[in-house]
């Protein structure tokens, strides 16, 4: 059977160039992240298919790649069903494996929990260009942080680590679940109505009000109630202060902290910020996933169109695991999106210029090599990167395709 | 349904005082490798089962954890036998993956191309105490280079890794699967006897000689060949030089230039190595993977029992996937086993200490945090890091769980 070439369709092969960036931006992850007192954990790419399946994961549940069961626990004969076959997958996010990290190891950490994880996550997406279906998420989360100190933390590590790889010009977007729930709520939405109304609002960006309130009204939704809905929207954009209005309006039907604490989160970033940004108050931002409970936001740079980074409190996830709810709020940041953003901006990674490439011609006497071997020990070990290689033939391509690999000094070194 | 807290069976969670040592060891053997020309690819963890069931891999491929097909190409009725059900699989090593990424995208790549991978791979070995089923290799591979100097570099620049841990007297064990073969034929075995041979050979650490020879008249063999192979063993121990032994026992058997290359590879490494350490010809080392052509070595270290890394020469497996074979030599060490020494030792990762907790008082003013705040990010920007957290209740707890976590200062923050 001839072996195939090809990655798996939809994941790929990671060349030098590549991984020099990723190597450089994953270092400045940990170091920015660690500074702001996250500490770096693991978990298995492998999870209980239970866990996987438990609702927490949206749509990405449908996109599980799901492994055999193996030996005798399978039975080919008996299987009635997919499910029959399977007892694990490949997790797609880190956020359910972090609850179960927490539930299974919360004794041995403190409290609050600052957790970084930087791992591959796995989803069997539809594959197209510049998406893959193996690739690298980078959260950082603050488990056991009841007050908004959570969120002002996460986005101030997020926003400086934006800045220092040269970001600029990023928006910062601000919503609160329990804003949405409390306007849908005050126009007369029923709470199982509210998923499909937010993802509608969430489409407001592409098909405007008119398209809100038509698709509203055609999900079979009374007129009045999307009436009194995207009238809200409509004054609160007007209003001097949105959250004023917001407070004044939702006085009764929105918790009293939620306010507050959106101001305290504006404030306390915007005088200790690293790095220049607008953080704004964003009652259209949705965020797909089911299980946030309060806070969400997320980064957008308008040049390069979509989010880069992502986040929110979950309150009520690590309950799930170990039965007694644990506050919980975490930021995302697009790392395969800022990779693909910094190789198109033909990113140089700082300190990787000066590569030696010592070419030595063929059946060289070993007490010559141990010469060159040696050179090269000296140079190694006051800091230069030395390949050591034989000459070949075409010395001429061999020395542009080293050059290619950012080897910038060549030595040749004959038998006589 | 409940949701399962511990990891799925043989994989573990990763808690934050092993990952900086985790982290502290990435670091090093990336910086040593680079320094020694080795660039850094990745390939992803799933790879075509076609490529993992090619007879690469030995045993290992009675391990491999397999993907189920997706949509509509999962066929539970016309089933016939779990090939049907699989398209994909996790990758048991780092080789086979490396062989396809070669064969892929060699136009791309200077010759010789040295690789470095570092990445999980999975075997679903029976779960034993140290042992599981997710762990980390770190390969060097040097493709395209026919001569010893591939052998030379790699175990210079493990041996220097190694070095650089601290690790002191160890032990690399050379020997050559064409010295393995000669010895096997000159004494009148088959070559499809080869392989049981070898694995009998490969117990005689435990068996020793006469269990070795025993255990060959067992299978089968008849006794003169079994006398004549054991008795090389002997008479090579005995004499003053073993290679030059083998080359007079085995001239016209043995191919011409592997005594040489041996010879050539322990002068210069004995002449170059940064570290201290033994270089020695063992004849009865086997290696189990029966894709090795050449060279085989092995390093192991008198205080930690097993070997902590291994390799060898291995010019037919990219002519697998290409059908033109391609020189390649590749050098893995244990991470796994080179962490839990460390953990063991208690090893401290250098520049760690110095870390610091700011505790602030429940319902502090925006003001006053913002203070705060501004505070930790100039100690931030001075390079420390800082956790800012909510003062519990139970203080003193609090900061046993922090200095658990390295924290070493303590800095209270009261609203007045």
């Amino acid at each position: 059977m001839p072996l195939k070439k090809k990655p798996v369709t939809g994941m790929k092969d990671i060349l030098p160039a590549e991984m020099q960036v990723r190597d450089y931006v994953t270092g400045l992850i940990k170091e920015t992240y660690k500074s702001f007192g996250f500490s770096p954990i693991e978990t298995p790419c492998v999870e209980h298919i239970e866990n996987l399946c438990s609702k927490q994961g949206g749509d990405n549940e449908k996109l599980i790649f799901k492994i055999m069961k193996r030996g005798e626990k399978l039975n080919l004969e008996t299987a009635q069903s997919e499910a029959d076959l399977t007892d694990s997958g490949l997790r797609y996010d880190l956020t359910v494996p972090l609850s179960r990290f927490y539930s299974n190891n919360a004794n041995d950490l403190p409290t609050p929990f600052k957790a970084l994880q930087m791992g591959s996550v796995w989803r069997a997406d539809r594959p197209q260009r510049g998406r893959f279906r193996q690739f690298v998420q980078c959260d950082i989360d603050i488990l056991g942080e009841p007050t908004c100190l959570a969120e002002i933390e996460l986005i101030l590590a997020t926003t400086t680590l934006l800045g220092k790889l040269n970001f600029k010009d990023f928006k910062v977007r601000i919503n609160e679940r329990r804003i949405l729930k409390a306007m849908a709520s005050y126009s007369g939405f029923t709470e199982d109505q509210y998923d499909q109304v937010f993802i509608i609002l969430d489409k407001m960006d592409k098909i405007g009000w008119d398209g809100v309130k038509a698709e509203l009204i055609e999900s079979g939704y009374p007129e009045a109630n999307v009436e009194k809905y995207v009238t809200m929207f409509d004054e609160m954009e007007k209003a001097e202060d949105a959250l004023a209005y917001l407070s004044e309006k939702l006085s009764g039907v929105l918790e009293e902290d939620v306010i507050e604490n959106l101001r305290t989160i504006r404030t306390s970033v915007e005088a200790t910020a690293a790095s220049k940004f607008q953080l704004v108050f964003d009652p259209t931002l949705v965020r797909g996933m089911s299980y946030y409970t309060g806070t969400i936001f997320e980064i957008e740079m308008a040049e390069f169109g979509s989010s880069v980074a992502g986040g929110g409190r979950y309150d009520k996830m690590i309950g799930k695991f170990t039965g007694k709810d644990t506050p919980a709020c975490g930021f995302s940041i697009g790392f395969e999106r800022i990779i693909t953003i910094l190789m198109e901006q033909n990113f140089q990674v700082p300190g990787t210029s000066g590569k030696k490439a010592f070419l030595i011609e063929k059946n060289m006497p070993a007490e010559k090599l141990c010469e060159v071997l040696k050179e090269a020990k000296a140079e190694r070990e006051a800091g230069a990167q030395v390949l050591v290689a034989l000459m070949n033939k075409n010395k001429k391509f061999q020395k542009e395709q080293l050059s290619k690999e950012g080897y910038t000094e060549f030595k040749e070194f004959f038998c006589r």
